[in-house]
């Protein structure tokens, strides 16, 4: 069994974006400007933007955080994309989920200017990824991507199992995992609350995403010998004996499926660190594009 | 063993529509207008276009078919769509695929409005459809789920096998067939050239939907008995004893594999005809949308 370490990977490509970065202000070019838009004061939301910010200040990304009052109308937030979209030192928007019930996702995401929408969640975006377009893929999807891509994991003709068909991760991962890509090319199965024999299916993959929210899900019997486990799962479990009072949890029983894996992500330190890793290198992207004149 | 009629529930379906439209007469209301773009004269296109105007005027549209010079520049066909985006008249516009090769799909696909994709190939509205937002879906897929809802087939928690992941009809349909709709809610496994143990793959299914354009590859032994087949391939195959020379072969060996499933279409007569269906749905919406001013 081999840990897919996150951390170290994530940490791998920040310091290449780190150089990359380094280039640019040699050059006299203009650097990244990631713009963060957070809604009220949800304690994992503030922590996944934090994250990001600071991921953003270790590499030499610009960044801007708006942090907006939990009871703003969604008008006002909508005109404060609109003013994003249309600031030219701003490449990447990124609007941390969820929104307040009174605020529609999506007419925040259909907001945001498909060239800065560094999350991938816009539909033409999505769109295109479907199309095998050039495009952001949205950064947990495009995170794992990037670490199946970096411990050289064949994926051709694997059977991936992909549990979960959320639009953020389980559905655009059984796209990509199914699509005619280097890491990609797999027989896919998606699964969902209505699928019936689920640890049977678990049982035939290569490959086990499992991305449902439900802590300790997958368990040893669901996994065949030698499968590769990626657990998207984070949920927050209460535990006294932490300092913050819970600890994060993933969707796979680690020690009891670690054994039966070739690879497996640990959680934390997985999947969590690979999204940012991976929204760093849309935001450059973005820049990239958006300097060379040619908005995606 | 029934016969999924698409010839039958095509008509139903197309009926229905001559009844709005009568209505839309009575009230002194703008007719659906469907404008066909018909590059060169590939023997299929013509049969395909010719099929779409035929419907329109069954059921009381108006159609404009555009045949264009198969050596027409890609920036004059791009223009000739940007005129008919801007024709108020207009409601849906489609493009015959394929295009010759001097002209890139892509842009082509792109640069017809959205709100007049009626074929659902533009970005935006492939990426409302992964979302589960309102759009138009893409006449093949969208006439296979009409297929299954007449036929009150139920596909909740059911597996189903898509052999073919092509941006028109294999991938759709596996993400439709995944997603949580009335028609939806199947455990689905997309299949592809890379696929390894394909026969066996195909024997678990509840639902096979072979969209992969090789006549006869699915054979009795890949289909489980009681399964329900849905045969989306439609190859020209020469057959000296038809006038026109030829015979249209679907990917299903239907003689054999229909006595082992519950509900099998037909080629010809089954996906084809519903295909055209859809069209026609989308058509009446797109012409209806518009109308109330609301584009989608």
């Amino acid at each position: 069994m081999e840990l897919l370490d996150g951390q170290l990977v994530s940490k791998t490509i920040k310091e290449g974006l780190k150089l990359k970065v380094g280039q640019l202000i040699a050059e006299g070019k203009k650097v990244p400007h990631l713009a963060a838009v957070l809604v009220g004061d949800n304690g994992a939301s503030e922590t996944y933007v934090g994250a990001k910010v600071k991921a953003c200040a270790e590499i030499g990304y610009k960044s801007t955080l708006l942090r907006l009052e939990e009871d703003i109308s969604e008008s006002r937030l909508l005109g404060i994309i609109e003013e994003l979209n249309n600031d030219i030192d701003v490449d990447g928007i990124l609007v941390q989920l969820p929104l307040p019930k009174h605020i529609s996702d999506e007419k925040v995401i259909n907001t945001i200017h498909p060239s800065k929408d560094v999350d991938g969640f816009h539909p033409v975006n999505v769109g295109k990824m479907v199309q095998g377009l050039p495009t952001f893929i949205s950064a947990t999807p495009h995170g794992i991507l990037l670490l199946l891509e970096h411990y050289k994991i064949d994926t051709k003709g694997k059977h991936a199992v992909v549990v979960g068909r959320s639009n953020i991760v389980g559905r655009p991962m059984s796209i990509l995992l199914s699509s005619n890509t280097p890491t990609g090319n797999c027989t896919v199965t998606i699964c969902h609350s209505h699928t019936r024999n689920l640890p049977e299916i678990c049982r035939e993959a290569d490959i086990i995403v499992a991305a449902l929210g439900k802590p300790g899900f997958v368990k040893a019997d669901m996994v065949k010998k030698g499968a590769v486990i990626i657990d998207v799962g984070i949920t927050r479990v209460p535990d006294a004996a932490k300092k913050s009072g819970f600890a994060l949890k993933g969707d796979v029983k680690f020690d009891e499926v670690a054994p039966h894996s070739s690879y497996i992500t640990p959680v934390p330190g997985g999947v969590g660190p690979m999204t940012i890793a991976a929204l760093m290198k849309n935001t450059f992207m973005a820049c990239e594009e958006r300097s060379g004149g040619s908005l995606i």
